[in-house]
């Protein structure tokens, strides 16, 4: 089945390029609100999952143990863009547990963010894995390791007990059991499980609204959810699509980017979660359909209404600042 | 019509994204060698016909009349990573026509290459126009203007003199006429035409072995393709695919990327020029195909065919260096 075209890109008066996906958004109940596109197909869910990877460390009370903060939980959740606040975070997480950075698994890279990669080498610096987008993440696995009296060294293995308690949070919620044969290699070393779009959605229809999860991982969920609504600097980075939109909605939409294009949030007052999947991988087509989904469903005001429309149909500008073209968000994805 | 899939990117034992898109090789003859997907749609080509774009400043006798270097008629065909040594040779293009990057009407980007990026910082600098991937072709512009005795003020306008000589470049070449209707504006403020990618590859056919061309216009092909087979780092920069390819194949490949995920090329020993566009704009999977093409169709020895290999299906590694995935060829792409 070909997966219908998501968004557009134009330049002048033709479309230049085109982007197609999949996007399953699920009720708390499990309904089908939408469906586009080949939504069976299981896609690896990256990034895009990483607060309800969070969860066992604070449904366990190990995050309340290590006495972490709303901004430390948020960024635990985040693919961060390595700015010195990110880092600075994760190395507090990561002193709480006893432990400092040689601990972390993930690997190192120039920040994603390109103003956070000037500033370091400016500063006359190389990159640590701090600087790894997923440091947060990986040093909330260091403290749920270690609240679990386990040694963290290899936390980043599907036998490692971390990850065990990771994929059964990911079994419980999204309900989708996680096989080996759909198992692969994450950018930061974790296994990923590809699961098909809906249970994606279901999952984060859930994660946002409780229903269906026990008291304990509803308490967890909701922490969570708060805390990066407190601190969306922490999920994403200055200028980033997931820190913009949640600095504008706050408790109102949980959203959170994948690699390859993959996408998933919760609009809790909806009770609605959705996940999304551009097959080409591309993020820039990814955001702009989730900007047009949450635009779609979610009642706003006229400022919040401005803002998030910036984000759906960005204008290209050139390096003089000149209007080229456009992002088009297909009609279809709107019913 | 729906274009066919191109490029496969695997994470584990599964498929994660997947790059469709449209390829025409055509012989010097006009005749067609592959066609795949809907080649009639009309392609804005951007920076893919630049050694096209820099006709008119060698068959006018204005690069020869300021003595420009090989090095130099390299860089005024390139996307260039921004590196000291692109700068460096920018800034004297510009000299020779008694100008300097106050001329320059890109616009400014911090470099296309990373270590380029990380370098500037690490000197405490900011970017200037020289930096924009696309100065060394404003540097022939301007060259051109001066040449014509025409102030340059104005030369990336589609009615300056400069615009006029490289879009009857561009219309002798392709054989496609350049309409208003199908210009647009590129990334750094000249026009771009969108025409259909058998015209784009019959004239990359026609560049790459002067069949169909007058005299003058061999001859200036013939010098470019030489200038930037002994300077494949001008022509883009370090560790980049087309300075990759050419510093492996020299004059027996001339390949060059545009925007948008748009790829030409000529392969003079077989009279064969290469135009492909990837739906999606994906720079990563028009690399691959190029790179693919290339390998079908040029007998190479061991060792160059051991470096284009590794250009067109490349093994995805994580931040950890593990092997995660692969880029994978269509097998429809080589009949």
């Amino acid at each position: 089945m070909d997966n219908p075209f998501l968004v557009d890109v134009t330049r002048g008066n033709l479309v230049e390029s085109q982007h197609r996906g999949s996007v399953a958004v699920i009720d708390a109940d499990g309904s089908t609100v939408l469906s586009l596109g080949d939504v069976e197909r299981h896609v690896f869910p990256r990034s895009a999952v990483k607060a309800i990877q969070a969860l066992p460390l604070v449904e366990s009370g190990i995050a309340e143990k290590y006495g972490l903060t709303d901004q430390e939980i948020a960024l635990a959740c985040s693919s961060h863009s390595g700015e010195p606040e990110h880092v600075e975070v994760a190395t507090a997480i990561l002193a709480k547990a006893g432990r400092d950075r040689s601990c972390l698994e993930c690997g190192v890279h120039w920040p994603m963010g390109e103003a956070a990669t000037r500033l370091l080498a400016a500063q006359g610096e190389q990159p640590s894995a701090l600087h790894n987008n997923c440091s947060g993440k990986h040093a909330g696995f260091i403290c749920l390791a270690c609240g679990m009296d386990e040694d963290p060294k290899g936390y980043v293995r599907a036998e490692h007990k971390v990850q065990q308690a990771v994929k059964a949070s990911l079994e419980d919620v999204t309900g989708a059991s996680h096989t080996e044969d759909e198992a692969a290699i994450d950018g930061c070393s974790i296994p990923t499980y590809a699961i098909p779009l809906p249970a994606l959605a279901f999952g984060f229809a859930k994660f946002g609204t409780g229903t269906g999860l026990s008291q304990g991982t509803q308490a967890a969920a909701k922490r969570i959810r708060k805390a990066v609504a407190q601190h969306p600097l922490m999920v994403a980075g200055t200028d980033r699509f997931d820190t913009r939109i949640m600095e504008v909605l706050r408790e109102r939409a949980f959203v959170k980017s994948g690699a390859e294009g993959v996408y998933c949030a919760t609009l809790p007052e909806l009770g609605y979660g959705i996940a999304l999947k551009v097959d080409d991988g591309g993020p820039r087509a990814a955001s702009a359909v989730m900007a047009a989904l949450v635009l779609h469903f979610l009642p706003m005001n006229d400022q919040e209404r401005a803002a998030v429309e910036a984000l759906a149909e960005p204008v290209l500008k050139n390096w003089n600042g000149i209007e080229v073209g456009r992002f088009r968000v297909s009609p279809d994805l709107l019913g």
